[in-house]
């Protein structure tokens, strides 16, 4: 069968005249600067290319190649990202004002779809690595503890891998969801490439419920794009999809969607061979990286079920240098950017587009940096995380009347706004939560008063009337 | 200063290892077919490329740019298509529970946006032209009037032009919406060209106070990007932004954001020019077209304000030949495929990306084809469409327990779903609607019980307990 993008080239190479969107009309000649950008293959739902939020033709199959792929019962094809799928599962799963235990290192995406659905919100706290301050794995029996607690709760979202690449027990926390009659969502964006090769077993083929993947992230495909495994009976695939189609655009991307086709295309003919060099090339760099005699790789860390290798975290705890600084020598000295740099450490993200060369290259680097003298790390006081007292719910914090408070005087009052701090990925404040003097006291240390460091202003949005 | 392309070009040409998202690293050896879809410039947000969704650099000189173009006072770039701008609007307008009062011809996303913000829905029911069987334009005398019923309304919409281009008094309807105190969303997503040549004026510089546009459907962009505009001081942009941001991928493709920079880059410098070709090549199509014999092109409709010319809307009334022939005529014999067919005409779209070779071209088929003689029409019974009784709002509605109906029993039954009908792209039923028997004898005529036309089963889900 030809592929999306093979009938794509066909018919935009054969004289049809379009009379239908897009405006640009694949016109070239009159918007040059649209053919670097796909511009040539974008077109909209005509006949023979069914419609990805109504699939019934080439998106069905694929959607069916997919949930082959990965092992799941019904997958979605997503153009809007993980957001999109995030959104849509929780919508599916929870009835709305229904209650919902989240790790609180949740993405974003988890926090808004808890808004949108007005949920009754409990949080799962990670344990926190002291050293390179990013949340752990959760464990069964955190997840246990809390169920017990809120027996109440329909839904458990899990995010594994991290953005760090900490992976959780899924299918021990699966059995706990399940024995407590919750479902259980894991949040995969980071793990696409789970399961493929050496690399560890994916949430799909664990006992979630649902599963949701960013491709782009560390295989093959465009920006935007992901996928929504449905790997159980217990909801209805019909009603996820709804949900899909409710918040993803109505006039999906064809260069989106036949990115996923050669996606999946290319891992069922080449997925696991190409995992394999991915995997094998990583385990290389990780022995000759062992050898740095300041900078770290943080591999085996305490509290951590599983770590994904393609996640390479380069700790600079151990020598007078700063992730930033380390991040800006990469940059300027080797033209290497990496995914993100924190006081602690710096974040190497590979991808199935990588090789021996590409990630000799890193560790060429991170030899000859570590060879200069940086010299002892000061003393560091950091801290625990602890969740602040709850006292509007997100969604009405988030609607109800707010007013700039400097940050100084802000101990006592509601936030009505988020405060994130990188690391740890979790929202030191949450809309509805009491800004406490030791709270406070991290939020300033943290992000830094006087700077607009990660966003914060000096001034924090607190509830008005509180 | 470079455009956004122009960086993206310069950097991915460049030495640079991406240590980042995506996953496929600009590898194009290794996955050639990313190429044809822009794969080499797919980047992250990485260091000099700012954040679409938090905007400070590039994405915040183009918003700057976009609303100078179009005269807003703030704008926001959206890669979610104009789904995610209703969406976002309608959340940022309207509390939680508030009164709203739609258009019944509005798009799918503006129900969407309802249910999602459980909103006391009031409907607007456009007038119909009966040949064609599309609603016409909305009065500021029906607003006025409804909103004298329902004072309680926070938030009107109107979709202005519609799918086939009628034009509503914006203005008119503006002074009437906020005498009531309530502000005034325009889904234009069919108008981004709107006041550029002798298109007529957007609704962006007529008081509306948000106005959402899709840039692809008739302008040099990708398909899925659009941009929101807030024309007005009566609602906080940065409320508008942060629900942009939660129902937008936190991972925004930059080959979409490209190609809206690409898109207001072309617009500065020839936005005018280019609309006065296009606008002048639909002068002469249309000219060439008024001496049809059979087909017709239906410019003059009762009950419209105004036209948007740029939509070439081909009435088969006149000839035993409907709609769906023609657009298979014009596809088989022209390899000419237009955008939408239906019994009583076809919608062929025209877009920047047109001139006037091709729309010669299709003027030219269209002339063979009214050569031919189809003779007289049969004669048909065409009805004007009314609201059913509501039993249930949508929330509701979609998350109560549903069964399928067989749909020949479903008169007394209050659905659980949409049925939608095109023409006229109002749906026939929404959720929690009572299916009268009347309604269901229109059911039956426009979707036909035996076959799944318009995605239409011979079932209907109802509320279970109804």
């Amino acid at each position: 069968m030809a592929s999306l993008l093979e009938k794509l080239q066909q018919y935009t190479a054969s004289a049809a005249l379009p009379m239908h969107m897009p405006g640009h009309k694949r016109n070239l000649r009159a918007f040059p600067w649209l053919s670097a950008l796909g511009g040539a293959l974008d077109i909209t739902e005509i006949s023979g290319f069914d419609n990805l939020n109504a699939p019934e033709g080439c998106f069905l199959e694929l959607e069916k190649r997919v949930a082959a792929l990965w092992g799941a019962k019904t997958s979605i094809c997503l153009v809007g990202g993980s957001t999109a799928g995030i959104l849509a599962a929780v919508s599916a799963a929870l009835e709305p004002g229904g209650a919902l235990l989240i790790s609180r290192a949740s993405h974003k995406s988890v926090y808004h779809a808890a808004e949108l659905n007005r949920a009754e919100l409990h949080y799962l706290l990670p344990a926190m690595d002291l050293q390179l301050q990013i949340p752990v794995s959760v464990s069964p029996d955190q997840v246990d503890t809390a169920l017990s607690l809120h027996p109440q709760v329909k839904l458990v979202v899990i995010t594994s891998p991290t953005y760090e690449g900490i992976l959780s027990d899924i299918r021990g926390i699966a059995a706990v969801c399940h024995a407590h009659g919750a479902l259980l969502l894991v949040d995969e964006a980071h793990g696409a490439h789970l399961g493929f090769g050496r690399f560890p077993e994916s949430a799909a083929t664990l006992d979630a419920d649902l599963v949701v993947q960013s491709l782009h992230k560390t295989l093959p495909a465009l920006t935007q794009t992901a996928v929504l495994h449905i790997c159980s009976t217990r909801l209805d695939p019909a009603v996820v999809r709804r949900y899909a189609a409710m918040y993803q655009s109505s006039s999906p991307s064809y260069l989106l969607s036949a990115s996923i086709d050669g996606c999946v295309q290319y891992l069922e003919q080449e997925g696991t061979a190409a995992a394999e060099r991915w995997f094998a090339a990583l385990e290389d760099v990780s022995r000759r990286l062992q050898h740095l005699k300041q900078l770290q790789i943080s591999e085996n860390l305490p509290g951590v079920y599983a770590k994904d290798p393609s996640k390479l975290l380069i700790s600079t705890a151990a020598c007078a240098l700063d992730g930033m600084e380390l991040a800006e020598m990469l940059r300027c000295r080797f033209s290497i950017e990496v995914e993100m740099a924190c006081p602690q450490f710096v974040l190497a993200m590979t991808g199935m587009g990588d090789d021996t060369a590409s990630l000799s290259r890193l560790a060429d680097a991170l030899e000859t940096i570590d060879a200069l003298d940086f010299g002892k790390p000061p003393a560091s006081v950091l801290s625990d995380t602890c969740l602040p007292e709850s006292v509007l719910s997100l969604q009405e914090a988030v609607k109800a009347s707010r007013i700039p408070v400097p940050l100084q005087e802000a101990a006592g009052r509601i936030s009505a706004e988020y405060v994130w701090a990188y690391p740890p990925g979790i929202p030191l404040l949450a809309p509805g939560e009491r800004i406490d003097a030791q709270l406070l006291q991290t939020v300033l240390t943290r992000t830094g008063l006087h700077s607009t460091y990660n966003g914060l202003p000096a001034h924090i949005f607190c509830i008005g009337k509180y």
